[in-house]
Formats: structure tokens, sequence, C-alpha cells
């Protein structure tokens, strides 16, 4: 049975995500349950829906959370627009690119991939000029696994026929997102990150552009966004598609509400501070920048380690002997860059503090 | 903005689910945030393994609670296995398997649907004999639109070459279930029903004779079992999938560490009293049984109205005036039965006589 230290845990979560969650999500996690068709629910799932409209910047009649990870918001961006033979145009920069390109394989699309060195963004002119008339271009405004941040909004002005995907789990609450004003037809986010709710649902939006182009039937009953829409889109009459996890949505209605309360060019600050602080305590301790400078996400900061320092064992002290966790790197810089954040709950300067000073008590003890 | 009544609502959720959460899981889901990579969430999430083993019956190593509510896990059932072309029967005795037909023919399928009358129970004689030689038979154990039971085992037994699919939402942890000694290959379950537990995760289990025959590339990335298997399977090394739902994850290890306390038999016992309390004073207020007697649910009554009470209207009665929620019928029963349950946290005698005696005053009022 578990000990006490498991179930007990409390860490200070400064890793790509999951962090900290605010508390009032916490909070509203843990309340009653209610019924997926109970009206107060609903006005939940509403409000909810119209916050996510204001984080994401969009219009879109279609928003929601998806009842799933951030990969389930991917799954549900390709599944329901991609026919086998499809040519869709992938810029990847990172992982999280190079599962878009996974995704729609899977589903018969023609992937056109667009590689970058990591570190780089995603350049629009590249990734325009891969295919004459693609079906779809799915680009990362945030790659979770470099952070690097790419421009979007040239892609959503050059993409003619073309819908446009995009992955904002990481950026969503922590840097602007303007789906309407980008162009971008299908986006999708994570709350784990700069939004600071628990993980397990990918808040979600699609435009009407989008909407006209929905597959009848798509593989997916699970992701089917024709039956979820006429569970979440609203209306007087809601049809029972899945059980909603009631509970995570109220969580995620409790931090938006958080967010918004305080402000979200105030928290888009918060993040940038901290971000800044953590970037210049990292390069005090002998971190140097892996992103390329005038992209570099300001709330998730990758560095490469000093020479002397270990990747797992100075990760290991920190989170055993100081309960911090941070993040190694993915693919080929694992064991050579590391993955700190200021996100969400996280994203408070004595949480930065505390972190550089533990840190640097690890990199003396490791020098 | 949401006015305190919604937020805090608190309902005595008497429905098919979801039903009252176990206030320990409901405090677990609540704790501070820990990492998907946290040797210490590690530990909880091989406990919570285990334990879905105990609950359903089952040795199976592939045993987990996949990222998304029980309509997940019936999709991850069908598209880890079903290629197109493949024969698959499914017996049909309700929207579940009903929907279970849906989902693999969206995959390509050759569905044989083998109907039964709603309120029946499924026919292992008519499944088995519905085909010479199916890749995939397909049941639901507990039909939560009927409020029915199936009889598992003989299908199992005659199952030749095929693989067995049991949709077991509605009875895990109400009734036996019994995956290994019933010839079960692919089991998925739900967390909001008998489990007590916040819906958003499906319970799931796969023998090792189904492992060896999954696809090596499924369409859906999300529910790949082939990667997600290198991340909840135990072993020294984990590969990140996808970031798991960590708290709703604790929660449901919470829930199955309480039932597990008060001992399977006992919860099961717990919930056979109260719905049978629940069925009696049903009858008493005029409700006839609608499931086919020995195949009745017992902690899931369906029954149809008393001639003079107006579904919507009581229903409303019973949600607004009283707190109460219980569940309407679908499809040709809509309006005409009610499902009413005493599962999970719900399921403890002085719900059922709160229930039972606001009903009466419905119903009085009512006639």
């Amino acid at each position: 049975m578990s000990d006490n230290k498991a179930v007990r845990a409390d860490r200070l979560l400064m890793g790509p995500g999951p962090v900290n969650v605010y508390p009032e999500a916490l909070e509203a996690t843990s309340r009653p349950m209610m019924g997926h068709l109970d009206p107060l629910f609903l006005q939940i799932l509403d409000e909810t829906n119209e916050r996510l409209r204001t984080v994401f910047g969009t219009d879109n009649r279609l928003t929601f959370p998806i009842s799933g990870t951030g990969s389930a918001g991917m799954q549900a961006a390709f599944v329901n627009w991609v026919r086998p033979g499809d040519v869709v145009v992938v810029g990847v920069n990172g992982v999280f690119g190079g599962r878009m390109c996974d995704v729609a394989e899977r589903l018969g699309a023609d992937v056109v991939r667009v590689d970058h060195a990591w570190g780089e963004p995603v350049s629009a002119r590249r990734v325009l000029s891969a295919h004459p008339s693609p079906a779809m271009i799915a680009v990362v405004h945030a790659e979770t696994s470099t952070g690097v941040r790419s421009d979007i909004e040239p892609i959503g002005r050059g993409k003619g026929d073309a819908l446009v995907v995009m992955d904002c789990v990481t950026s969503v609450g922590g840097i602007p997102v303007d789906v309407d004003a980008w162009g971008v037809d299908i986006a999708y986010s994570g709350t784990q990150k700069c939004l600071g709710v628990a993980p397990g649902l990918s808040p979600f939006t699609a435009s009407d552009r989008a909407i006209g182009r929905l597959l009848p039937r798509p593989t997916s009953w699970y992701l089917d966004l024709n039956l979820i829409a006429n569970y979440v889109d609203g209306g007087s009459t809601r049809a029972y598609h899945h059980t909603a996890p009631i509970n995570e949505i109220r969580g995620l209605h409790a931090g938006l509400g958080t967010i918004l309360d305080e402000g979200l060019d105030a928290v888009f600050e918060r993040h940038h501070t901290c971000g800044a602080a953590l970037a210049e305590g990292l390069g005090d301790l002998g971190f140097t920048p892996f992103a390329a400078e005038g992209y570099r996400l300001p709330h998730l900061v990758t560095a490469y380690l000093p020479d002397q320092l270990n990747d797992v064992s100075a990760r290991a002290s920190l989170l055993n002997d100081y309960d911090i966790e941070v993040g190694g790197g993915l693919g080929d810089v694992a064991g050579r860059i590391w993955r700190v954040s200021a996100m969400g709950d996280s994203a408070r300067i004595q949480n930065v503090n505390t972190l550089l000073a533990a840190l640097a008590k690890v990199v003396e003890r490791h020098s």
C-alpha cells in the first residue's frame, strides 16, 4: 500500500509541466460531484467555454475542453479533418511537431514534413512554400521540447485554402495567443502549463471555416466533433455524447476565473518576470541558452547544463533533497539541456528564488 | 460569471452516473500536483494498476486507467485491434452495445450486429452462432441504458479464436467481475459508477493473448497501447507518452483504496442491499420493473413510470426542490422509464430513504 510519502508529496513543479495548480482550481475539483446534464453544471461548462474564448483570443462558437490531455486535442485536430491522401504540411522544430506528423500519417495523410533545427523557430516562408495546395498546415506555437516560440500569424495570412492547425499547449495563458487575428482554424492547448490547472483536459477551438469541413464520420467516435458539438455547444438542448469529466471542468473553470480576475496582461507579465529572473539566475549558475535569441519562450527556459553537472543526478538531488522538479531534455538533447519553467501557480518570484537557491547548492556539490 | 449556486451545488446523485464520490477520492484529487515521471507518482500509478487488477479479477499485466472517460476505453478496445474488414460480432441490447457497433464500423470492421430486445440480456448462444470465425466478439456486461446484466462467461468459453471485448463500465465495483475466469481478453470500465470516483478515466485491461495481436500502429496515436504500455507498465524505465492526468489517477487510487479497505464483498453487498431497497420502494410508489427478471442489475434499477407521472417535470422537481438527480430513459424508452441507482458513495441506505421520501412527495403532487 502507498506510504504517506507518495500520497502526501508536496512538490514545487518548475519543469515543462504539469506545474503547481491554482488553489481555487484544486478546491473546485474537490467539490461534491454533479451530473453532466445538470443545468447548473451546463452553466459552468458554458462559462468555461466563454473563458476559453478569452484566453484563445477567439469568437469561435465551438470552443470547449476536450475530455483528454493535450495530446487528445492534437488527435482531435487531425482525426476530424484529415482524409487519406490529404496533403498535410507540418512545421517541425521539436518533439511535438514530430508527433503531429505521426498523428497525421496514421490517418493516411500525405505528410510534408518541414524540418528545422531544434532550438530554431518554424519558418513561415519554408512552411508556406513546401506544397502548392495543402489541405492543412500544422505548426506548434510554443515547442515544449525546445522552449521556442514560432510566429503563427504569417502562416495564417498566407494559408490560401488550407486549414491552419496550431498547437498552443504551452503558450495559452503565458504569452499572447490570438487565434482569430492570426487566421488559425483549429487550435488546442493543455491545462497543466500556463493555465495552472491539473492535466486531463485539452482546451480546443475550431473556426466556422473548419466546422464547414468536418468529416461527417471520423474514424474516432470518442473525438467526433459533430457529436460532441451537440453536447458542448450551448444550445437549449444538450445531447449526451460521453460523460464529461465534470470536476476537471470545474477545476478549469475556477483556474480560468483566477487568471481572468488577475487580468490576462498581468498574468503574462508575471510569467515574463519570473521567467526572466529564472533565465538570469540559470546564467549565473553556468547554464547557457539553448533556444534561438528572439524566439525564447519567456516562461519556459531551455539551457545547456554547465559541463560539470550531471543531468540525472542533479535533477534527482533537486527532487529528493529539495522537493523541486525541473525537466530534462528530450530526443537529441536529452542529458544536455534542462527545461525550467515558471508557469501557472508556479510562476511566483519566491518559487524562482527557492529553485535558484537550491540549484546553487546542487551545482556547488557537483562541482 | 457563475453564481454561487452552480459552483456550490451539493447534489445527491442517484442516476446512471456520475454518482457521489468517496470523500477520500475527492480529497486525493485536491492535493498539490506532482509530475508524471515523479517516482512517487509512479508508485501511486503502480498501486492503482494493482488495485484495478483486483476489481477486474485479472492478473493481466497491462491494466491501467486510460486518460479519458469510459467511452475512450471503448475506443481503445477497438482501435488497437480492429483492421478494415475484420469481422466483429456485437451483442446489442441497449445504447452501449449500439455504440460499440458505431465505433467498430468507423474503423472499417465488418460488424455483425446481434440485436436483442432492450431490457433482455445478450444471448451467448446467438452471439456465438452469429459468425463462424469472427476476429472479435464484443458485449456489454451491464447495460447502463437498460439496467440489464448479461452472462459473459459462456461467451468467453465459446469464443474460439476470437478476442472477447467486455464493457464493464457499470459493473466493476458493484457486482462480481472476473475477467480472467470468464475468458475476456479486453475490458474497460468507468470511474463514475460503482467505483465512486470522478468521471474522466477508463480502467482498462488486456490479456497477453490480446497484447500479442495489437496493431503495430493503430490509427489513434493518443490511444496506441504499444506506446502507452511503455509508460504505464511498471518497468524500471518509463517512456513519456502523454502527460498522465495525475490527480485524477490519485483520486482513483484513493477511491479504490477505500473500496478495498471496506472489502469488495462488503461493497457488493452494500450496492445490493441499497438497490433492493430502491427497487422495493419504487414498486411501492407505482413503478414497474423494466429489465428482465433474473438479469436485473441490483444497483441500477430501471422501471416504467407510474401513468400519472410526467418524466421531465418529476425529474426537474427532484433536482430543483430536493437536489436529487435520477436518470431518464434513452432511445425508445425515453420518457417512459427511469434509471435510479445506488452506486459508489451514493450507495447508502440513508440516501435511498432520502430519495424515496422525496419521490413520494413528488408522486403525490403529480397525482
